[in-house]
């Protein structure tokens, strides 16, 4: 008999009578090779097929209804509204992709066309292979099985092979089966997509390990991510592991915003930093404000903080690890604990204290716990003795998703060497806001420099997501026959291409 | 006193009276140091100059005039005409990414205004920072100092620091005495550029190792590419080595072509598998045959190859390890020598016999040997039973570079499988030509799935190498007193961005 894993309800810890087999390395090798079967195939379907691929697949997910959204809330305690919006946001980015496919622009179709220097050369991008994705548990729909890395993947015309969580099972039950019956519906080949449950490395170390995947899509921690990087890196043929991990998602006050709008900030940082728990990547994990202004902010935050419970968690584990680093976090030295008691555990409740600490520029300078992220709700505000101190530590952080820097519009000449020196330490810079909330559009990019990511040239959300997955392939005086379509003269999809250097979305030679 | 490193005339063996002084540990550290302080300079640069660095340095090499010409040919022996042809190709290159930087296409300008469901976000490309780039031996001005990945860098915003070639070092040195007068003479900071020689591995692990370097290029063999990736992937924090490696570059013959036109596509090809004398990445070192033309075909090219001496190798150590390769080769089981006896030295010269073996399909596949790069004029001729096993075979390839078809128009259904299989293997397909010649065109891919590259996403020649030093940053809700040029509404530049989804040159809101 296989190993089976349990899902746990998240607000009671109790188990709630539905289990999944466990997969074995046998059947990750099945699930690679069948995987690399449906390459052959899907690597050749016209574009609306992946298209209504990916529709279908939307389409299933809502078909799954309120069953979907009330296993998903009791897996994860994120709550009804939360769990409806990110449905919503999952469809949409199915969706989205499915117009990036019929749009044609990632192909980055491109002819010079022959020249006495020159032969006739017609580049575009191709689908990379097998794809290995890795599901988050904080975000059961967005960010997991049916998530923007299997929807990129998808959209690029690769198969794809998803490790689930272990801290929402029955949710990747429901959606892999979905997307299974749109696979089915869309008279795709099974292995199109299959999906995997594992509580331990193995089955991950396996999957990112075996010959036939080529990539790796991956949200979780800075630990998680290395491991798979490393076991990547160490194959014969390595390949990459699109990982995004650990951010600390700094957030700077000047003196102007301290003063005209401190206590809004104070609350603003506080709903960031609790909402979902804490358990967003994008999370403000430190707040850096000059000293003069500290120790109101400071008062502020620890008063919304004190005595507030945030929570349920994801599942005990994270809980474990959040109560370790808040320990841990506390015992450093020069921390002074504002809110948040040591949470201790009743009834496998996984709720915990909202944990507010401060601490001097110099303190956080040589402690590498308080430049790391910690997952959950526990906030680091650390005081500086001026803007220029200010500049200076946003010049030694680590790699980040997001900075943020509250000033006024007449400061701007005095951060604008902040903004620099954040620039070169983020992926996403933001001004008077917050980094909690990552809209799916064109301009947005989800990455950063490491540790936030292994690959600071690539999101994990928005369009160019799919550019992790494409390879380009350049055609040398080849005959039409032979060309794929968006590469010929007569243009059938209508794509804008690069001729000769223009844009245009015109027959080559008319 | 310092270890010096000499320059060696490769017609002779002998020593050009020229030495170098080998670049120490510290002096790594210290110029990565410098290009880190540069970097902050030049990534606020505005963008012309930037392009009018690169046009200077153009400018600078093709004042050295005659005495670079002559240099790279006494170091390298490749021919006056060839290393002429290399300077304009490479004054061509660096010219070609100005232009790229003065259009400003690759920042990928993307906008997206506010909205009520999202915040105004505006993306761009921005410089990763300092890039380490390993010259190669066989392009001492193309793909070395001055060469492609050192031009995209700086297209890119990037400092960089060479670790010159030892086999072509006073070359090197030319070269890069012209780019830092360009540097100096445009007003950038030294640190811009720097150059290091070192003979052994410990300047390059020390470079590949430095935390200020975010990326490396790197043009080589696939044991020396493979030792930068791996080196680079321990990193505490991992980065990118983007190596071109080895590539068999296979070429595919129909029954249809051969019986047309077999002996033109024979000395096609060993003119091709010659030219440099071998030593190109993309040599064609595999020819397939259906073995009914096998005959014929493989005659025609030994009566070319043999007696045919071609070289002088670039090096003592190239040529060495051809000989070794090639006594390997004979050994090996299933394989007949068809032309080249095993090359014996005389008097230090550095020319060989051009070698042509033939093995039949079962010996070739089980051969790990013949499926590997041997760099110099070798060629290996597998007969294969029909054209299935042709295109059996070609599915079971390592990755290269490129590959090559040869069929008639009539057979291009018969061929289509096949043309298929290499699409997955290879960056480049060639229809009816040879693999040799790299032209610099926006639709150029020099890339290709492992062992051809670190990886298979990237180009290391046309415009679309620059992407390899580029990371994207988005900016949230910014005034537009903070954005860069290229993001704020009025465009400035006249910049191609994609606004709301749609690609316009104008303001935004105009």
């Amino acid at each position: 008999m296989s190993a089976t894993l349990a899902s746990i309800d998240a607000r009671t810890s109790l188990a709630r009578g539905v289990v999944v087999p466990e997969a074995t390395p046998q059947e990750v090798a099945v699930a690679v090779e069948r995987a690399t079967s449906a390459f052959d195939e899907l690597r050749r379907l016209p574009a609306e097929r992946l298209a209504l691929l990916l529709r279908t697949v939307a389409d299933e997910l809502e078909l799954l209804g309120d069953e979907l959204l009330e296993v998903a809330d009791a897996e994860t305690a994120l709550g009804p509204a939360r769990i409806s919006s990110e449905r919503g946001r999952t469809t949409g980015q199915l969706r989205g992709f499915a117009e990036l496919v019929d749009d044609g622009r990632q192909l980055e179709a491109t002819i010079d066309t022959a020249h006495p220097d020159r032969p006739d050369l017609r580049r575009m991008l191709v689908p990379i292979g097998p794809v290995a994705v890795f599901a988050a548990s904080n975000f059961p729909l967005a960010f997991s099985v049916p998530g923007g890395d299997t929807a990129s993947a998808l959209a690029a015309g690769c198969p794809v092979v998803v490790k689930a969580s272990p801290s929402h099972p029955e949710t990747s039950e429901l959606c892999g089966r979905a997307i299974q019956a749109a696979v089915e519906r869309t008279g795709l080949p099974a292995g199109t997509f299959s999906l995997l449950h594992g509580a331990g490395h193995e089955i991950g170390m396996a999957l990112v390990t075996a010959p036939g995947i080529k990539a790796v899509g991956f949200t979780g921690s800075l630990r998680g991510g290395r491991a798979l990087f490393d076991a990547a890196a160490g194959r014969q043929e390595p390949i990459p592991v699109y990982a995004e991990m650990g951010s600390i998602n700094p957030l700077f006050v000047s003196p102007g915003a301290a003063a005209a709008r401190g206590a809004a900030i104070a609350a603003g940082f506080f709903a960031s930093m609790t909402q979902g728990s804490g358990q967003f990547c994008t999370k403000p994990g430190v707040v850096f404000v000059v000293a003069s202004d500290a120790d109101a902010f400071s008062a502020e935050v620890a008063r919304l903080a004190r005595g507030t419970r945030v929570g349920p968690m994801l599942n005990q584990g994270m809980r474990e690890a959040l109560a370790g680093a808040v320990a841990e976090i506390v015992a450093e030295s020069g921390v002074e604990l504002l809110a948040g008691e040591l949470p201790e555990q009743e009834d496998g409740r996984l709720d915990v204290a909202a944990t507010v600490v401060a601490v001097d520029a110099d303190a956080f300078r040589s402690s590498p716990l308080l430049q790391e992220e910690h997952f959950g709700a526990v906030g680091v505000i650390v005081r500086c003795r001026d803007l220029a101190e200010l500049t200076a530590i946003a010049a030694e952080l680590p790699g980040t998703l997001t900075a943020t820097v509250h000033a006024e519009a007449h400061e701007a000449p005095d951060v604008a060497a902040l903004v620099e020196a954040l620039e070169h330490k983020a992926g996403r810079l933001i001004w008077n806001g917050y980094p909690t909330g990552v809209a799916v559009t064109h301009a947005m990019h989800h990455g950063g420099p490491w540790p936030a990511t292994t690959f600071p040239a690539h999101t994990s959300v928005g369009s160019a997501a799919i550019e992790r997955f494409l390879r380009p392939v350049t055609f040398q005086d080849y005959p039409a026959a032979l060309l794929p379509p968006a590469l010929r003269d007569e243009n059938p999809r209508g794509l804008a291409r690069l001729v000769n250097g223009v844009m245009t979305t015109g027959e080559v030679g008319a």
